[in-house]
């Protein structure tokens, strides 16, 4: 396994795939790397003769107030685990050689990203957008790998390739759990002993609610529910519990077929994320 | 020379010329194609095995009281054009076709874009590199050409290639101009017989400020004096005329080795454009 820290490096490694006619798939990662992230590099080595994985804590998608400093990062152990899953390149660049100039041009990521998390952290899609545009050019692949974890960020930049024709296809895989329903995040690792204990709470509300509107199709019952199951159980502080389309992330109508369900849940000082998208006969749906 | 109107055969054309290692030459423009566009697809062709003309007028990069509607525009005659200088494919797509849905995300051009043109036309730089940004992920070239008439626009797709990575070089080439130094331009059919005749006040001005400023180095005295060239020799309105740094169109300082005397004029109607990018030394400088 390689592992490139320059842009310049990548792009003569990626030219002379492209000239062999590999097929290339890119894994973008901030790191501290967990079963999702591992998932996603295993399904893009299924599908590609190459594998870019990106590990790149992208300062522009951190609001002033954030956890852009104390953000795990431990790339020895990344890159072993990267490994043991058949990544052929890491590609672990530095702010400065993401970053060396900027001439004032920005991505705004628009109406989808008003809501949900983009409300709690006004900026964060644009800084997505950016990161991401800049990865898709630099590697050029063919298909690239994102988590349904994140599945405001997965519609927003299906959103942009589909609106700005970029070469390539996008790959979205379900939410890795533990054993107890809470979903793998890097940031688990921010929370006490009792915090992780109290966690599943936020998939648990989830499901409850989704069950509920599947009965008797009332979002606010359903929401509701899962609001209560969150403060009954837990002193979890709730950013949102919504329901809405996807991957158009708009009110639910009676033609909406796919929902999202998803939440954001203080748990302590750390804040954790999760979601079910569905259809309305219940299955699971990964658009 | 084939003619394609869809995004999805142009796309299936393309992906069977990268297969074969071919390299692609990009031309974009609006069509109604004078000698400036034909001397950059001349250039492409002598420097790429493939070469692609899109002739789009591309409505996000109008205002609404500009001329999108009257806007010239003749296929058959630029197919002719164009085939008699080596295109390989002409791109014509319908608005439609560009523009099927709109998911709200927008590319901000920024600081560039504030002042010269961008300062009267607002958003028509956003409307550029929406365009410029899905032709390249269209098209996929290894080289656009782009005329150095529109020198802001040039100095921000430049910007937007180096900031985000575009797998891709930007080449541009000098002004074509008419007999007595009007720069060629689609919009020159507007003009009636007399305002023909005037409109190469604004060539003449901008040589006269850039003679004035090489002389003594006194950017406002050389403005005032093209400014009185125009006003004493037409009717012609002045939108601006502004001697700047290139190609970051900051204010020019000691520091400034090439410069950009741009200017915008109003001949009865007809919005005109032009430009002179030199170095200290008063060579034609094209950076």
């Amino acid at each position: 396994m390689m592992i490139i820290h320059t842009i310049s490096q990548l792009k003569a490694t990626i030219h002379q795939a492209k000239k062999d006619g590999k097929s290339i798939g890119l894994v973008p990662t901030m790191g501290f790397l967990h079963e999702g992230h591992l998932a996603l590099a295993g399904k893009a080595r299924e599908e590609n003769e190459l594998v870019v994985m990106s590990i790149f804590v992208n300062p522009t998608q951190f609001g002033p107030n954030e956890d852009f400093e104390s953000y795990p990062r431990d790339l020895n152990r990344d890159v072993q685990l990267a490994e043991s899953v058949g990544v052929d390149i890491i590609f672990a660049p530095s702010a400065e050689e993401m970053y060396p100039e900027n001439g004032g041009i920005m991505i705004r990521a628009g109406r989808q990203s008003e809501i949900l998390c983009g409300a709690s952290r006004p900026g964060h899609f644009d800084g997505v957008l950016q990161v991401v545009t800049k990865l898709f050019h630099i590697t050029e692949p063919t298909r690239a790998y994102f988590g349904q974890k994140d599945a405001q960020q997965v519609a927003i930049i299906q959103t942009l390739v589909r609106d700005y024709n970029f070469p390539l296809e996008i790959r979205s895989l379900p939410i890795v759990r533990e054993a107890d329903g809470l979903a793998k995040s890097s940031r688990n690792v921010y929370l006490s002993e009792h915090e992780r204990e109290v966690a599943p709470v936020i998939y648990e509300a989830i499901v409850i609610a989704k069950e509920k509107f599947l009965l008797n199709g009332d979002a606010d019952e359903a929401i509701k529910l899962a609001s209560h199951h969150i403060k009954s159980k837990s002193s979890g502080k709730i950013d949102y519990i919504e329901l809405l389309s996807y991957p158009d992330l708009k009110g639910v109508t009676e033609e909406t077929d796919h929902f999202l369900l998803a939440t954001a849940v203080y748990i302590g000082k750390t804040r954790l994320i999760d979601n079910i998208i569905f259809s309305l006969k219940g299955e699971a749906a990964y658009v």
